[in-house]
């Protein structure tokens, strides 16, 4: 499988699940700003006509979009990493898909986007915390005396978590006032298929920047 | 169950699949405003602390919440219906997934929820039209020759009706200009399963905008 990601985006969350299931995958690095693989100059649009990452291109060559969806195809594909409820735990298969939705609708779109986007107008971004703020209090309450969004390490903290790392690029949100939010973050950042991922993501991250400002 | 719903909210989603199921299924009314039971008076905040609907409370008492999973999980429970590609058909399941989770983080949540706003202000209307009209216009080409979503109507076709449905709101977006869009809303809307669902919630709604008037 080929993973096509930008580093640090939300295509990180792929990449920690597939460093959780200890499965190989192929990373292509596409450019943000200019839309083309980095190693290559292709166009990304072939890909994924809206630009975002991730996508996901499997050995049969069908393309995935949307980290709800390549998730759990990861998920699925190597369940001996149990990084979701078993298909015969419906509930529990409604939970893992409840909470990757408010992650990827109320936090990573509603709240994040706008917070994080250089464009963003003052007034977009407090009309927007006015309406989001709430959702991290209901993320904060949710997290107390729980390691875990659902009972053991799933994709949806993978999601979660990479959302959450953006928050050192959000001075609006201060994690202080979310102590559950911010000790759940700070654990995550210790697991070694989290950790591992920073630390290739974060050089390649630093190296898109310093492009950016030479273009 | 028991679907907690607004007229003609996200909610309405859940209703046209029970509907296209012809499963049954007790829908209890939440006033948007007051966050309360209308029946009964009784706070919603009780079965959601962020006070969106819809949530399904199943036979078990379990409180689902987010319409990507209370939708996949009505589907999996009404199986004849085939309201989703079945449990072998990975990728099937993973363009489903991939579906509702560009209504609901591109179309609902990232455009059509601060254009629906009585209180949003122009400059975020603005913003918002800027960055997601493209989606619109993408929505568009993929629907070129097809039916529905997928090869047969599913419950992404469910949410994708329910939130188009609102465009009757937003003259920000004109339908005109994405005739694939204009004729898969009419081909929707004719549908006994969805003509039903809206020929019980437009006079609940028209009830519920009286209400508010009033207050």
């Amino acid at each position: 499988m080929e993973l096509f990601f930008s580093p640090l985006a939300c295509s990180m969350a792929a990449r920690i699940a597939f460093a959780e299931a200890s499965a190989e995958v192929k990373l292509i690095e596409v450019d943000p700003r200019t839309k083309r693989v980095l190693a290559t100059g292709e166009t990304y649009l072939a890909i994924h006509p809206l630009g975002l990452v991730p996508a996901l291109r499997t050995d049969d060559g069908a393309v995935l979009t949307e980290n709800a969806s390549i998730l759990q195809f990861i998920a699925d594909e190597f369940p001996a990493a149990r990084l979701a409820p078993s298909e015969s735990d419906r509930i529990g298969r409604a939970k893992l898909r409840q909470w990757l939705s408010f992650v990827g609708t109320e936090l990573h779109k509603g709240l994040m986007i706008p917070l994080l986007g250089r464009d963003t107008p003052p007034e977009v971004k407090a009309w927007v915390l006015s309406k989001y703020a709430s959702r991290v209090a209901y993320l904060d309450e949710s997290l107390a005396g729980r390691e875990f969004l659902l009972d053991r390490f799933s994709v949806a903290d993978a999601y979660l978590f990479t959302v959450l790392n953006w928050t050192q690029a959000t001075p609006e949100i201060d994690l202080a006032v979310y102590p559950n939010v911010k000790a759940y973050l700070e654990r995550m950042r210790q697991r070694p298929g989290v950790a591992d991922s920073l630390a290739l993501e974060v050089p390649l991250f630093r190296a898109e920047i310093a492009r950016r400002k030479a273009a």
